[in-house]
């Protein structure tokens, strides 16, 4: 009896991964996906997050059997207790994972094989627009720059490229740095 | 010996909010901030972030003794283990948080009292753009929805008011609904 051996590159498993992106080309419809979140406001600067259940491939998901719980918080100089990180903070925390994640997937679609990948944020934000301080000031990020140490078998151009393709095709990064809409309805209780 | 009482609204102390406002009003380079994350890639679509210090209000900040841990993990469908929230997933817990902080602010700022805020967020995305399947589909988010369950003791037309004045100044929500340059260096280590 002998097991056929699971074919990983970078942690992925080539074969499913390869199935996914086959299943997707025969019926687009499979890729349309919804993530969700639940919020609720404590006091303050604080408020939380709860993250379960999503619609993709074709159905709902049920892998979870629990939430993720995130909570928000502010530092005392933004009139909090570090209850949590803050919101734009988390936000840094969700491009990182996104750029990281979308490189090191097509990575392995390309047969590279990554050894480490460390990444620094750092985003400017001029809170006299979050504050209303100033009409004229942008109140989301002015720039979030990221310096990413990657190590892996293949040539320092290889690396730009697959760089740049990323860039080019993460969500997160798509969702920053592109217009999105956001559609904020009052929920009215008759 | 009486102890001044100290004046708060949602949470808010009413002082020190009004007191951070005159400052900057005074001296509008305490309103930059730099947030900053690190993240390290685990394997696969699991990564981990430590956020820690910023700057902000003139001064590297010191009141965290100990970093935030935030881990990005994959669904089982998009090939990973559930090891975390994945990164869009994040993006909309930011979100949430931002909108919610930043309308508590401005409502204390015009003296309404909020009794809840609960909030669903849903965003829809094709993951052909993620896998590179389709050039001409967009991968980020295609639109964000929020809906947001408000009490407070004031009437539907200042809180709508309230919500679109929120929506023009969450830092969170503008950096999605408006374009915000991510500039990407990878670190040629020699």
């Amino acid at each position: 009896m002998s097991a056929k051996p699971v074919l990983q590159l970078n942690g992925l498993d080539l074969e499913k991964m390869a199935g996914t992106a086959e299943a997707l080309k025969k019926d687009s419809v499979l890729a349309k996906f919804q993530f969700r979140a639940k919020n609720a406001w404590i006091s303050g600067g604080e408020n939380r997050s709860t993250i379960k259940d999503f619609y993709g491939a074709g159905a709902e998901d049920t892998s979870r059997g629990k939430p993720f719980v995130f909570t928000n918080g502010e530092p005392p100089v933004l009139l909090g207790d570090n209850e949590g990180a803050n919101p734009v903070e988390f936000l840094l925390h969700a491009l990182a994972g996104c750029v990281t994640t979308t490189f090191v997937l097509h990575a392995a679609a390309r047969g590279i094989r990554i050894e480490s990948i460390s990444t620094e944020l750092a985003g400017d934000i001029d809170l006299q627009g979050l504050l209303a301080l100033d009409e004229s000031v942008f109140p989301g990020y002015e720039q979030i720059r990221m310096k990413m140490d990657i190590k892996a078998d293949c040539s320092d151009e290889a690396l730009d490229e697959l760089l740049r393709f990323t860039q080019k095709h993460s969500p997160v990064c798509n969702t920053v740095c592109r217009p999105v809409p956001v559609v904020v309805e009052r929920v009215v209780n008759r």
